[in-house]
């Protein structure tokens, strides 16, 4: 029998998954796990693909299995396991090849993992996999970073297995070392925006409007039939028309309302922060979901802390078109953040093309994103996604409502942290006059930290300096 | 002579500052400077005071003259040049001698610093120290953080320095290693928060209500003879009453709205999200001075995107009201980050006490810290900061002013970033049931990652799985 072209080490559920989509498409795939009894579970669960299967029970053995030079993906909990392994199988590797972490690295341990492995002339790749455990069956949007010589060793088997968007296959090759795992936190932060601007509105709709869960999930199913057409849109009206079997009840309503976070959303914000930009729309997903934990405290504050008027719902037709302004503002936020992560890290990062790979498999494909492929690639050297013409004519149409709705929550005492944190950001950045030449007053006052005059070069202090000098 | 009872490294502002004020205190201090052709020009500014100081002009020297065990304060550049000073002194000092970082340290330093420092039997104070450089002169804030040893040796020549309250000393023992760069950190945090606040309003007054500076200058003083008093509002009041001498015009008009940052406030936003905290109005005052640093986009964007209707000015007194609920909760929001930081490092912060030494001679003393030192006593263990009857009390009475406000700013689009962050947070807290079971059902159908049952324990999945497997 011939050798394996990949190995996939680590069979949960994604790695499983991932496995059985390469066997589908006649790659051949050694696989392996810690627990090597899963190995046999899973060859059984197979079937007819076992054919391309080759099942190992040790890493030495794995290895082995493997067509030099050999591609070892690792699709395990990210952090120490990785680094763990990592040292595990290298002494078995030769130089030349490849070691796939295709798990939700962060990718400053990716970078890090890249450098320290290239001085061994392996090959590190840090690939991001986005579609759960679906898309990684039946075809996932891949975002590989590493060098052009993985890549190209790569691609002739992630083609096959990737999502299609149109026939394409959404994976492409973002840039050196951590980018592939960038994009990929980004996209899960654009993720976490996406379903907390959702759940706002279905907020609204619930506490601001009395609507029961099927009416929600109607207007949903129709807002998807449009131009908010995404999959987040299409598994919400999903949920909501679903049914408890226990209780009869709509499923959403036995569900516990503490939403749980696996990290990459927070760390969208932390990295953005740490480029000196600010994702607000992000960052109130973030924290809502924070909140959302506080369950207990919550039911106890409920009955403390006084509420707000009745809510004057705002109509379907302003809801939709606040939701498209929101939803609009957050994408800008996160491919500004990839943005600036690509001049600060040197990627080069094609972000039409990033654009063009999420149409499909991955959890934010949308309508918009086909918008934003297009739009992007109008973007200009040094200009702000902001101020791309299509954009500006689709907020110039929709934030009028958005104003509307936000001051629907605010009034009526219905959260509606990242509506109102997108629009904040929005209302700042038309603003060509602010309001910080007050904190830099206030900053030269205290601090002597000087500040730039309107009408004059340099560092300069105000006029409080020379009272205090002279008196 | 005898030797110093301390060294102080670093003859910059805020070095300077901090070696005259112990001069002046009796405390006899050796002072050393990298570039030590600083020390004898700082030699000639001390007057009188050189007396009680002692120059030197190497590392061996500034060491030599220091009483054993000895006390070296560092306040130099934080990060690199901290290290490398480390570095330099150490083979010069001896088991039991005390290194003191008194710069702006990310508290993860220091706790590496103070792990490795320990292990060769140095002491290592990270101290904050708020006030500027005319409270190191006259009176800092200090945080200290480090072995309860150290604190005794510190305690008799930091007490003199520090700023009184009421004649009590503003310096306190924080907590072990870094618990004092991480109460400064957070501090910081909660100025930035302030600051932002007060430009909100003042962009209300001057953007929506035409105002100008003067007159907004009046409001600001006579809300400083009242419950909002603080420092950051009395100097608010005396920027915008300032005018500028080169071109009459009132001194905020000429100063460019581009604010600088240094980093503290976006650490705090950064540890508070590894806390699994949000602290939204922090987040959304780093967001703002991120944003301004944008100015030649914004006004590009100032004729592209449109704006919104009049505003229509809330009275002074709703306004007065509303930053009063928003200062509030944007104190609380830090404190509660401290009580997180306290639980997860094992600090035991007594965060009364904390409030108690901000009350002078830092950046945010204000009366409301008077009663948050109060307040605070009657905090509960296991308790929310939300949950203390006063602070329920102030927010019933000002939360309705800062709806209406907020709704100003949105209708007009003036942007209120911290203001409807705030308010968002609040909202969120008081829902006893909130809206991210949507999140939670849509997660587990793309990611299978279940949900808790309001009506039984452990992990379910929604039917959305039975249909699936079932179709």
């Amino acid at each position: 029998m011939r050798q394996a072209d990949i190995g996939v080490f680590g069979l949960g559920t994604m790695g499983s998954a991932l496995a059985l989509n390469f066997a589908e498409q006649g790659v051949r795939v050694a696989v392996g796990n810690r627990e090597t009894e899963w190995v046999d579970a899973f060859l059984e669960e197979a079937g007819t693909l076992a054919s391309h299967i080759v099942p190992t029970h040790s890493l030495e053995s794995f290895v082995a299995e493997l067509e030099v030079p050999r591609v070892v993906l690792f699709m395990i909990p990210s952090g120490a396991p990785v680094d763990h392994m990592i040292q595990a199988v290298l002494p078995l590797l030769s130089a030349g090849d490849t070691i796939v972490d295709a798990g939700n690295a962060d990718f400053n341990d990716t970078r890090r993992r890249s450098a320290a492995l290239a001085a061994q002339d392996i090959n590190f790749v840090g690939m991001g996999v986005s579609g759960g455990e679906e898309g990684a069956r039946n075809g996932p949007s891949m975002m590989v970073g590493g060098s052009d010589a993985s890549w190209q060793r790569l691609q002739p088997m992630l083609d096959p297995v990737a999502a299609k968007f149109q026939d394409a296959p959404c994976v492409a090759h973002m840039g050196t070392d951590g980018a592939g795992h960038f994009v990929k936190t980004v996209h899960n932060g654009i993720e976490y925006a996406d379903m907390q601007l959702i759940a706002e509105v279905y907020g609204l709709l619930r506490d601001g409007g009395g609507w029961e869960s099927p009416r929600i999930a109607a207007l949903f199913d129709r807002w998807n039939q449009g131009p908010l057409r995404s999959f987040l849109m299409e598994i919400s009206a999903k949920v909501l028309l679903a049914t408890d079997p226990k209780t009869g009840r709509p499923a959403v309503e036995v569900i516990v309302d503490k939403a749980g976070q696996k990290g990459t959303g927070r760390w969208t914000v932390i990295e953005a922060l740490k480029l000196g930009q600010s994702a607000s729309g992000i960052e109130a997903a973030v924290g809502a979901r924070s909140w959302s934990s506080e369950k207990e405290l919550r039911q106890r504050l409920s009955h403390a802390l006084s509420g707000a008027e009745t809510v004057a719902l705002p109509t379907e037709n302003e809801l939709e078109q606040a939701f498209a302004a929101a939803r609009l503002l957050a994408h800008i936020q996160g491919f500004s953040v990839l943005q600036a992560a690509s001049d600060t890290f040197d990627w080069s990062l094609d972000l039409s093309r990033i654009a063009e790979i999420w149409r499909a498999g991955c959890i934010i494909r949308s309508a918009l994103l086909d918008d934003l492929a297009t739009a992007l690639r109008e973007i200009q050297f040094g200009a702000s996604l902001l101020e791309i013409t299509q954009f500006q004519k689709t907020l110039d149409a929709t934030v009028p409502a958005l104003r509307k709705v936000v001051v629907a929550g605010v009034q009526g005492g219905v959260p509606v942290p990242a509506l109102a944190a997108l629009l904040g950001w929005y209302d700042s950045m038309r603003q060509a006059r602010g309001t910080t030449n007050l904190i830099q007053a206030q900053r030269d006052f205290f601090g002597h930290h000087g500040f730039e005059r309107v009408d004059a070069t340099g560092k300069h202090h105000g006029p409080w300096w020379d009272v205090s000098a002279t008196s």
